[in-house]
């Protein structure tokens, strides 16, 4: 189900050539100021238009309110953003229908639906729908700052990129060999409350790892010290108590105790796969099992889409969050 | 909420030292034979009772079967299955009312339940909750492998412990240092048929990582090469077809394409870390502030809890691959 | 939350003012064929806007899919449906901001939305909404009739209008007398194989009730002889069984056992009240408290809003049962 | 599924002549004062041992609190409460095998279950879940009145029995001809603040229709005037408001504005069929497809059921307004 959330719930639609792609947030609380205005710097930051290593794909992505605002201020009831797809080129998507790409969902996406999905693009299964997770996010970013006296900041940001910490110069490579590359973006998120999540299935490490591998591209997540965790000893990864509203000497558990966040910043990081759609030659078979020797992708891609992932973290980040609110 | 899953449905309720811990399972298929035999292997190898470096706590352990069971199989409606706590010991536990442990949930469980929560043994924030988990996993396998001409075989090893690979040297020398140590678990799920997971929120990466954090202790997963994808070029990462059944040359997505099953095994990591109460002597602060040099865990622990992850690993993939084996 | 179903999920959005109302429906088969063409009698039904006794607004009520449809067929992405808001005329709304309308949702709306609530024409509260219910109810319809060999076969009819059976006279008298008036229709299920429907929770009667409740005006709901059994003996009220089938001789219960259906139509009735906004001279309070004496509806409003009802009806019907299909 | 609620989470398991029955409550607020004798009113008005024309089966009902008590006190925890069946006869049951019962679900659940199902005295399709029901109802009516300046009310009262308001009457004629009877009761809500609810799927007479539909033998719902209403005119059904705070000079519509509590009683009636266990002779069919001329029921049986409605619906009720309370 294209659906996240309780009591703030987010469901998303669309496919990459389809007329639009867009969410419906309910559980949206009423009178917050809302306008395109808004939207402008995380979508922009997703576009990632400008950048070396995006793709020349233009949209315009100005966020169209279908329902759920009334002279400029949320309603309460559903929120409707759509987005139009203008600057869609199909053509050199058609071959991908005989010639399943390596590292794209389009030969499960034919299993799976009987080869009625819309392949153009890769259909339902583009990272075109990101930019509805985006204005979600937005949303939800609002709601869980309502109150005056505390301001939640959530904040990812590329830490390497193709097993290196010199982001520009990754970059550089990647054009120079034409082939895309991965990365690894740290998320935190400041002045969360104590008490969002729950033990066991509503852990907060839960809803947020859910949330963060409907992502596509994203192939892992840790949580504080993660896998290097598992490398120390007890007495190094423990956290010791410094006061009396939580605060810890060291943050090793990533501000999570029992799925709950504990008042220390709250980090995780996640590995981006390098893009599938590679520029280099790759070999397939095609839909009557011949392997294909040449075959390449001609499609507007994006070398690395790790540049583009840190907005959308922010913006999963903020929607658990909005959805744990209720609680705590 | 304790709960997981849409079709396949788990409630987990209990406590550490409460009366008895248990599940109740939802969407459980009608006339599967199932009786006591079937848990004991799960059970045992989650109590690791017998393993140097896991709790001297007995737990015999024996499923009680309340509801859903009729002359030895299941009925089609809720099956219960609970667990005495009979061999507990409350006495050690009761100064973390005063003085939370380093490492545990004390801390936020008192904060978030305004100082009602069950604090005997962490109460419901108990890794003893994990035996309702292995549980409904048992439960759950018989379930996706009702088909006679299909084995779904899902199978968790430890690969690493205390940052080493010889899994007996590492235990050896914890005990030796009274310190406690994590360890790496990998998990893979032979023949499991293509489609299993949706796009986007219900992507099987989506479910397994939110069903596999409601396990305590972990703190990291990875799917296929995960961290080490982020790493590779596309044209390494991509993983080429080599058959029409979607079987691929190499399984760097760790057998996941667009968020559902490919045809190839499906593969994750996780991290555990070491567990909270090492017997070294540690720091905290008592619920008036004050600083406690010298305090020590007392109660009876595992030296490494992640010897007693892999049934629960199993469980809890079985767990979502019983949720999602409707809509394949 | 505007949501319905666990499999089949249909979640609305929009205002009778606003740009848009529609639905997106999750859930949904892949390769269907589905156009323009198989919404038109149903929507058609549901304006009404011929009949005496209904408003005046017309709505060309034209689907527009935005999303999941490709090359006129479903492709099992989430299938977004909308209509525009043409034919909208605010100007009459203005004064319920100051005046809440008696019968109606503007007063409690206001509280509950804190006044930021759009208020022109209901807002979210309209009856509007029931074109997206009806445009799901369309695709459900199919989905429940995708077997070739049986034909499940939704029908609802007026059975009384004003308390009377003779319809148009109903009518006429209502349009004699410038009130608006109730009424009360039957809907029925041919051809429902056994199985649709749980024990206790999931059972047909609260997932049909469920929705029937959502469609404004509906105060009441009977399944089978409904009230009227209340007053019959065991003896009489029970349905003796005919044939290996399940048929039985009489159908007291409206075709559900144990929340089950059981082979047999299914049969239920619901009451409509009479239409809030009658042409009446009316009495209210403005939001100054003082008492208004000489308050008149000028909205272009129904008569009788029960005579629109029926395809919302089935439609609701069919979306329970589609829900419920996956596990017969 | 067996399940209800979205935040205040209700999950029932049991059969009637299995070891127990009980509920698993989710959502719980920590800190409230529980024990058995805040239960023992309600299960008493439920078990109407003592009452002529209800069942002459005895049990204890004595609730088992497994889960989510501690010190006395609701920990947050899941809340697990059930009752042993100890008083079982299932030897008169076991005819249904080859018999089904008419009226009861005997037929359908075979079919449904593929013949897995626990058929003695109904299995999980008993009455004797309500008990759970009520439990479960007991903790909300406790949790929705944690404000100590409003005391919400819920007061269910049997009106009619058999056709007739005259209750005592109609019991002596149903024992007297020893055919089963059932009856009309109403429930109402005083006290009710605006709010509860929500627009259209989550309307209070949608969730509340669903819950009471999950009691066994309900055919009819209707919320204020109700039927009645379908045959008045708009002038006379409308409530006029009579005072900023909601209150309305009559209450046709049942305390309920666009599915919304509007300020004023809520109100509503169903319908309780006769017990289908009638001691009249009836016809059935047996599993061979021949029909059964003298087939009679001979299990302990409630006359009217109705008569040990009342808490039932009280506790669905409460359920309802528990779980829509965290967003007034």
């Amino acid at each position: 189900m294209n659906q996240f959330g309780r009591n703030f719930r987010v469901t998303i639609f669309g496919e990459s050539h389809g007329p639009m792609v867009g969410v419906v947030l309910d559980g949206v609380k009423p009178g917050m100021e809302l306008g395109e205005a808004d939207f402008t710097e995380m979508l922009e930051r997703r576009r990632g238009g400008l950048k070396p290593g995006t793709t020349p794909r233009k949209e315009s992505d100005r966020p169209i309110f279908l329902s759920g605002l009334f002279e400029g201020k949320t309603t309460g009831a559903p929120l409707t953003i759509a987005f139009e797809n203008k600057n869609t080129d199909s053509k050199s998507y058609l071959s991908q229908q005989e010639i399943p790409r390596p590292g794209h969902a389009d030969f499960v996406a034919n299993q799976k639906f009987n080869g009625f999905n819309d392949y153009r693009g890769g259909g339902h299964f583009s990272g075109r729908l990101t930019v509805a997770l985006v204005a979600a996010g937005v949303v939800a970013q609002k709601q869980i700052n309502l109150k005056e006296n505390n301001k939640i900041d959530i904040n990812a940001k590329i830490i390497e990129l193709g097993g290196s910490a010199d982001l520009e110069k990754a970059i550089e490579q990647a054009i120079a060999e034409q082939d895309s590359i991965g990365g690894i973006i740290e998320c935190s998120v400041a002045h969360l409350p104590i008490g969002f999540g729950e033990p066991f299935f509503d852990s907060i490490e839960s809803l947020i790892s859910h949330a963060v591998f409907s992502i596509p591209a994203i192939k892992g997540i840790e949580f504080g010290s993660g896998f290097q965790s598992a490398r120390m000893k007890g007495s190094e990864n423990n956290d010791p108590l410094i006061d009396k509203y939580g605060k810890t000497a060291t943050n090793h558990t990533g501000g999570i105790s029992g799925g709950i966040s504990n008042g220390n910043d709250l980090i995780f990081r996640v590995a981006v796969k390098p893009t599938s759609s590679t520029p280099q030659l790759q070999e397939s078979l095609n839909m009557s099992n011949e392997k294909i020797e040449t075959f390449s992708v001609s499609g507007r891609h994006d070398l690395c889409i790790a540049l583009r992932v840190p907005p959308v973290l922010e913006a999963v980040t903020a929607i658990v969050l909005a959805d744990l609110q209720w609680n705590i």
